[in-house]
């Protein structure tokens, strides 16, 4: 399946939207691009499945920096380490962004469901979607550093 | 969604053998169990989403150690480091595991899809999966060391 144009903004205001409204912050997007093969790395990320009109992956990385203001807002405390509160935050922020794009996704005739998310912490770890397919890749920046949300298809 | 018994074996058997046909290995299952809330470790995980009936997750999270001797065997060469090539044989090995799981449950009565699989390397990262739902861990000695296989459901 080729990654549509028409699939970038479901994912982009999806992230954005839900940012906004759980942690009151503005992430701003860079220039969306198709990668093959390459990892993801960051600190913490949350992945969930894609199934539907084809088979998919969703996969959001922060690093720690970023991740430890993003939910510092979201929990109205600031967060001094990835510890269980936030690695539970990242799940719950995946499916909120998972759920908003498929949603959107649904609006423009585009059917699918999410599984259930896993987040990984470890320092620099570095994520690999085991597809033939490109993957989209949505660079954002914040005032804390960046953050990257990788969506591929088979 | 209850962790039935039913459920344990088909994924059992699934990795079984899936690792005795693709690199002559017997694992030894340990005692299944049931967890609540604790993450996988690992060196490198695969990990696939699952939809249908309910959403779940399926993670298999393995020490260096055991994951170079089990892809050396299936890729007929010594294997010394975690490489690219590495991290595609163990998406191909869930996406085999998943796969063989699924059609097992489908013979019992239990539809599921399957999404595309991630490999997450970094030494000692950990997998949270993120339901409240129990999660079924089956744990593997093999003579390279451990891994386990954990399912979770919604």
């Amino acid at each position: 399946m080729t990654l549509r144009a028409e699939f970038i903004n479901p994912f982009l205001e999806a992230t954005v939207s839900v940012l906004r409204t759980m942690a009151r912050l503005e992430p701003v997007p860079g220039k969306p691009y198709i990668k093959k093969g390459a990892s993801a790395t960051g600190d913490i990320s949350g992945i969930v499945g894609i199934t539907g009109e084809t088979e998919g992956s969703l996969c959001i990385s922060f690093s720690k920096e970023c991740i430890l203001l993003i939910i510092g807002r979201m929990l109205g405390e600031e967060q001094k380490e990835i510890n269980e509160e936030v690695k539970d935050a990242v799940g719950e922020l995946t499916n909120m962004i998972s759920g908003d794009s498929r949603r959107r996704l649904e609006e423009i005739g585009h059917h699918f469901l999410g599984a259930i998310p896993s987040v990984i912490s470890g320092q620099g770890h570095e994520v690999k979607h085991i597809t033939k397919g490109p993957i989209l890749s949505l660079p954002f920046s914040t005032q804390a550093g960046n953050f990257t949300v990788e969506v591929c298809f088979k």
